[in-house]
């Protein structure tokens, strides 16, 4: 922390700060500048808020300085998380880019297998899709639960699509751990922290969306709660923040992309579908995530978006998601990167079996 | 919903839109204007999102225009609901306002009855605090858990205060039931809707916080799902939202009051302490939101905040916390309304009885 | 400045920022600390912008630390400007609180006479009213320009009410100098440097009020924009910002009120009109901004709302007003303030005289 | 507009509402719904606010429906204005995209040429610099004046570049139009409407910035204000806006792009400078705003962005310029389009000579 004193602050002020500091068992560094005088402290400011002593008279701001998160940091891991998927050659955060894709909710085995059968010929990974809906109303369709669960695990037996799919509470937690390959922790539980917590104790890795007025400081400590149970495959992604702007139903914030590379090791996606609930802006800005470099995309496809059970305003039809995968290669391209090779529905097990040991990423 | 044709929109588009819209199982009403046509649509919208009319060709805009809420609203109850705790005189959202105070977390038995007694002679109705905390950080202090429960309600007993206190997740939610006359669920868990459905199957009261990025139309949603599920005695809290504004933690918006009593029956609380983070706004921000009509306060109050183990920087001290109450019950007589009077520990039984049945104001 | 270098910095690193800093003319303090060095910088930083550390080796994060204001500081002038009218027993800013109140914008003679005249037997002190509007659309009214100042001038002269109107570029601004005896700038050109500087010549006190998206940082430096120029007659305003919040039109910020009392001396006024865009809300905000501390209201007042020629819909009627004032001063009364006594039209001569010397509180 | 009654309003109130329309001069449509009746409302509705309306008895909100911009809308032209200079080959709003870069501010004729020469070899088509600073504080540097202009034509005629340059109010409006071939007007002024109104009446292009708080209609409105002057020839500029987010200076709303040229026919650049404020994230938001769609790219360069006068941390390096033009024209090809050739000092006229006739592009 930093205490600003202000310009006309007498020295017995700045001495009194000082000594409220090392009570509070911190060293203070005064700081004596051409206005003002500034104070330094050092020492474990983990347990001690000391924001108080913005209360003490001279004293102008009390600036924070450290930044509270460890495991997500590169400042502990300076190389990219690469998260793996035993049996399979699919790895996100590393060169190349992945593509997850598929309606908003399970509605049916019939729409989830149309949808999984058109974005795996596209060329996507992943199958998302909805099995517990975190709904506005409580009178809309809230999910088909664990069938919608069996449901996604017959897709990705029968198309070779690795399966990501949302925990809203500690028990749906444990049903989506069996069935799915990524958990997903959505965006209006992105603080839910008995649920990261819970999350960091599965051993699948965790889709963390950022929560719709989170700053990059607090999505980045979302993840540390997760791995600070000890699971170190967290996947970020930004999904559209609240802002004044109308024109959208979020302001997708694309900036956060190489912030967050800056700052953590972590492998970051973009969900331009629900980063701005308008069709029309899903393959422009599904463009623009790749060419700002997120690692991938999470995309919401449906077949026949005026029947879909939620979201079908903010639904691609899968040609056009077609046109999205060939267009988002060709941008990577240009960053010298390539999109991850299809899976084989033959040749590679693409089960969601339980990793017998932590993947390589963590240490 | 209504959909806003473009001004040079064909009669065949206008037709194929109002052909969608029966098609849709709805109603289509087509008004032609000087410039353009709108086509209302009526007819049950719930289980239709028809975004996608947005798409076709011909079409500006679609706007929606039914409110999704039914239970919090004044259109199915038009008196104010009155929450009753029975074996006391105590009622929140009547003519006059209640305060709530006590520290951010429960540290200690000492602490909690030291700032129990000092706020209980000061003329607060219910002790706050917390035992389970939702923090930015897995590293700080996440309170005492059930130890805290006890604490409080030993406060309860001693000093004749109601308990309000916050519940993090389903399995805390029992345990807080259990003990407490309210059941808070905090501002980052507005949309948990496993939390709030949960809550809406217990008999306590429930305090509901403002998500940091709620919308009005959200927030009253938030507490929709509490009251689908049978429990129809919600208090709302204001607590301050996010916006580029620097100078506060949040901002405290306070037009929501007034917003909220338009709209809904149900009582209106505000935190003047997390709503701006700063001690030296709470009193302000105490007396404008009695000023502007809310039904009471809730406030943090310590009375050694340097070492408060979490929120020192906006808990007032106890001396204030007395100013704060002075100033508050003269505000209040400005709207014609009183304070509450105190609970008197011997008169009153305060147990933390389940009620044997809904409160009068459900219905 | 504070340099904060990552915690795997080496010294080589750090010595390569301190050497930059002092190759800038700056002096560096380095403060090794349990994870990571911080280098405070001091010396006179104001011509250099040295962002670009951001980008050295080693380092985490540039903070930006002294505060850029001086003469609006209360560092420079602890206690408060009281703004006088000389020929009238009117300050602004001093124990007592004043009223501006009146028409979004002069329409004829006839409709401000007849709202002059009920403002003044309300109590107003000033009559505010628009003769150059900013309008969003080019093809709504704007405004009746110098006959709108000469309208005003006559209300002043017939009611005994000091007249405040807005400026909206250089020419219109030596108009309203010559007309009025508070020269508003508005909210849109609270950023408009080459106005603010032109007002800061003029010899009358300048309304300053805050933009839409103004940090109180940015507030506080436009007055010092004008204050610069040696006007130091400058009331701030706060008229609401743009958040998400879409219950009303801007979201008041009443917690600016204590944050600007605490670093500045100017005084402060509360606009609930623009603030709230709604009829029913201005009362209850109105008299939260006294509650909070405000020295007094600017408000919309028009006796015809439906046939206003702009912002009849967050206009109160006449009797609303007298309401207002009425509340108003019972909430001052427990600020232990009063409502400046109202001007006598015939005792005191509210003339828009040039004043003849800068006012005793600029010094 | 649309009126919104509460369900349980009566038939008297609707009526009563349908009464007022009529009186305002306008025509009602009542829609009677399963559980409300909605109220549609036609005419000439410019000079009415109808918002009182939802001040009556029964009403639950009143919602406007018809869009006020006109010259600006896709409505009147469907075709994308295309901007031409006279005498070059250069286009905006075309097929291919065009860069306009430089510093911040003129300096001095050798920092000006020095960057000009190197953006004109990199391949930019604009030399961008400003002359007139909007500076928040009034200490520091506010730009080189009308010397700065000269300056800049000195490097068009030089280099082959032509002349883009900020007018902060009507006096440098004036000179700015003389010398420049591109007014600016900057994000501080777009709701200047006395500048925008002069700007109108220029015979120069105009690139109009976003507001930092605008919404889409607001921006589009400012257009009007300068098209409804009849200057046809408007460049809109995405520069980022206000919003929580800490990680940038302001946060780039890309799908503001898309957004904009479904509803207009103006072309639209990206300011990625401004758009993040910081130098590390320049390149790839620049890269996202061709995949986005924009019209090209403004950039602030600078070959010595530690001593700049002003933006440093924001500028990038000429190699770093180089490095961004090369990405770009890579991924405008994903988009099958291309990027305007550069400008041939020697065979083209570059000059600043005011057009002849109004641009084909209106009408």
């Amino acid at each position: 922390m930093l205490v600003v004193m202000r310009s006309q602050a007498t020295e017995e002020q700045v001495r009194a700060v000082c000594n409220k500091i090392e009570a509070l068992g911190l060293r203070a560094h005064p700081i004596p500048g051409a206005q003002r005088t500034a104070i330094g402290i050092t020492g474990n400011q983990g347990t001690v808020e000391a924001g108080s002593l913005e209360e003490m008279p001279g004293v102008g701001e009390v600036i924070r300085v450290s930044k509270p998160y460890k495991l997500v940091s590169r400042d502990i891991k300076p190389d990219n998380t690469v998260i793996l998927f035993p049996g399979t050659h699919v790895a996100i955060g590393g060169k190349d880019i992945v593509i997850m894709a598929g309606p908003c909710s399970i509605e049916s085995r019939e729409q989830a297998m149309t949808i999984g059968e058109q974005v795996a010929r596209a060329g996507a990974h992943f199958f998302r899709g909805g099995a517990y809906k975190p709904r506005t109303s409580p009178y809309t369709f809230q999910g088909l639960g664990e069938d919608g669960l069996k449901i996604m695990a017959e897709v990705r037996e029968r198309f070779g699509l690795l399966v990501v799919t949302e925990a809203i509470d500690n028990e749906s937690l444990e049903l989506v751990e069996e069935y799915a390959d990524v958990i997903q922790i959505g965006a209006r539980n992105m603080q839910n922290f008995s649920l990261l917590k819970h999350a960091g104790r599965t051993r699948k890795p965790v889709l963390l969306k950022r929560g719709m007025s989170a700053t990059l400081e607090e999505f980045l400590m979302a993840a540390e709660y997760i791995m600070s149970e000890g699971n170190y495959n967290v996947i970020l992604c930004e999904r559209g923040v609240r802002t004044f702007a109308d024109h959208t139903r979020n302001t997708l914030d694309l900036s956060l992309i190489p912030a967050v590379q800056r700052l953590s090791h972590l492998p970051i996606l973009v969900d331009p579908s629900h980063g701005t609930g308008k069709r029309n802006k899903v393959l422009p800005m599904g463009r623009a995530a790749i060419a700002v470099g997120a690692d991938g995309l999470i995309v919401e496809v449906h077949h026949d978006p005026d029947h879909a059970l939620s979201d079908g305003p903010q639904s691609i039809l899968p040609d056009q998601f077609e046109e999205l995968v060939s267009e988002v290669k060709q941008i990577a391209a240009v960053l010298k990167r390539g999109v991850v090779a299809p899976l084989d529905p033959v040749a590679e097990t693409v089960l969601a079996v339980e990793p017998t040991s932590r993947p390589a990423a963590a240490h």
